[in-house]
């Protein structure tokens, strides 16, 4: 259940009293953002995968907006990444990923207010929507942003020392940014010199633990390659 | 200063200490948000409305994202309507616009998270950009989820007997789409009886104080007049 994605003619596995469970598909980067949360909290939690080509007959019940990520727990259910992200740092505050602050806290929703657009810019390439080389001119712009950002906190990551709720839902843009700069030689990443608290952050996030046992990176660029090619893996680099 | 909106060569009124100042823009749905929160609210404020056409040379430096609103109280800078809406909530929270249980705000959120669209899809008419006729159509398909969300919540507003925050930034989506309605015979909103939830919820809003106080329908429908012709009047029903 945990990462092979579930199919048409599959079975709903039963909800297990009191845990929370996360419907997610291994790409999608609006989930990994729900996923980064629950890690970076500790939570223990399940993941059911779903194949999005062969949707299971229970798709359209189990998640209510059509979309992935959905969480449930017990008779809660809670949909899209940011209420999720919010809704975890609320009801498990420890540790705290937002500032208590209410202006702290402002500043980290007016950044993610134009950051955010990342994962939908990449999510345009990724689904093959218009020009990717104008979307990807958009996320580079979107990049000089970070590096403003990153130049007025004087921080390794925009949370401060560790990562924080704005590092892990502006992070899942860059592990299918970083494959299509790897598939397409004229979408290129800036160089380290030209944005370097960016490049120093992009590096920080890449190797820090949450991050690491939450998305890898080579399954990330053959789910990319292999949409790119036309027949989306969802199970890409997994063994059946 | 309340009215009236600064130009090219007008001077940048000093901020009062203490005082919260809104930069806003009369008929910019965002900004509507940030308004309506600070009246709902009762909050003494002040209002800086800009011409978008003719911006005052100090519009870049006071509007760091580009953008109204922008909410300023001596050193504090919050950009975008909902990291305002969401900070005035946190800073002072009577009345109460989000629920306090987490949960319950996961539900606000995440009606939220597919809802805000309205008002980039009635922007789009409202700027010429792409076909209005699809604009409206998905506004319309909005507006089924109104419907079905006001069916589970049973209740007037989105937030119970009176408006919530959920209330107050999902309206200022309407006044232009009314405006609209009148102005293309092809653009139809949608007859009471087939989203009888949402109609009451209309008719709720629109003489509610905090609505009434806030938006004129009447100068909206002659911004809305003035920008299909041409000639956007960010003064429009005001007299000099």
């Amino acid at each position: 259940m945990n990462a092979w994605a579930l199919e048409t003619g599959s079975k709903l596995p039963p909800l297990v009293p009191g845990k929370l469970r996360l419907y997610s598909m291994r790409f999608c980067p609006y989930a990994q953002r729900a996923l980064l949360m629950l890690n970076a909290k500790g939570l223990d939690h399940e993941v059911v995968n779903v194949n999005l080509a062969r949707r299971p007959e229970w798709y359209n019940d189990v998640l209510p907006a059509g979309t992935v990520p959905v969480l449930y727990q017990d008779e809660k259910v809670i949909s899209g990444s940011m209420p999720i992200a919010e809704y975890l740092e609320e009801a498990y505050p420890q540790p705290r990923l937002l500032p208590s602050d209410p202006y702290l806290k402002a500043l980290d929703r007016s950044f993610l207010d134009s950051a955010l657009a990342c994962a939908s810019l990449i999510g345009s390439i990724s689904m093959k929507r218009g020009s990717k080389e104008e979307h990807w001119a958009n996320f580079i712009k979107k990049i000089g942003l970070f590096e403003k950002e990153l130049g007025k906190r004087k921080t390794t990551y925009f949370g401060g020392d560790q990562p924080g709720l704005v590092d892990y839902v502006v992070w899942p843009a860059f592990p299918p940014a970083l494959a299509f700069s790897k598939l397409y030689p004229d979408l290129k990443m800036p160089a380290a010199e030209e944005f370097p608290l960016f490049s120093r952050w992009l590096q920080a996030m890449r190797g820090h633990p949450v991050v690491k046992a939450t998305v890898n990176e080579d399954h990330v660029f053959l789910y990319a390659k292999s949409g790119q090619e036309g027949d989306r893996d969802y199970n890409a680099g997994l063994q059946k």
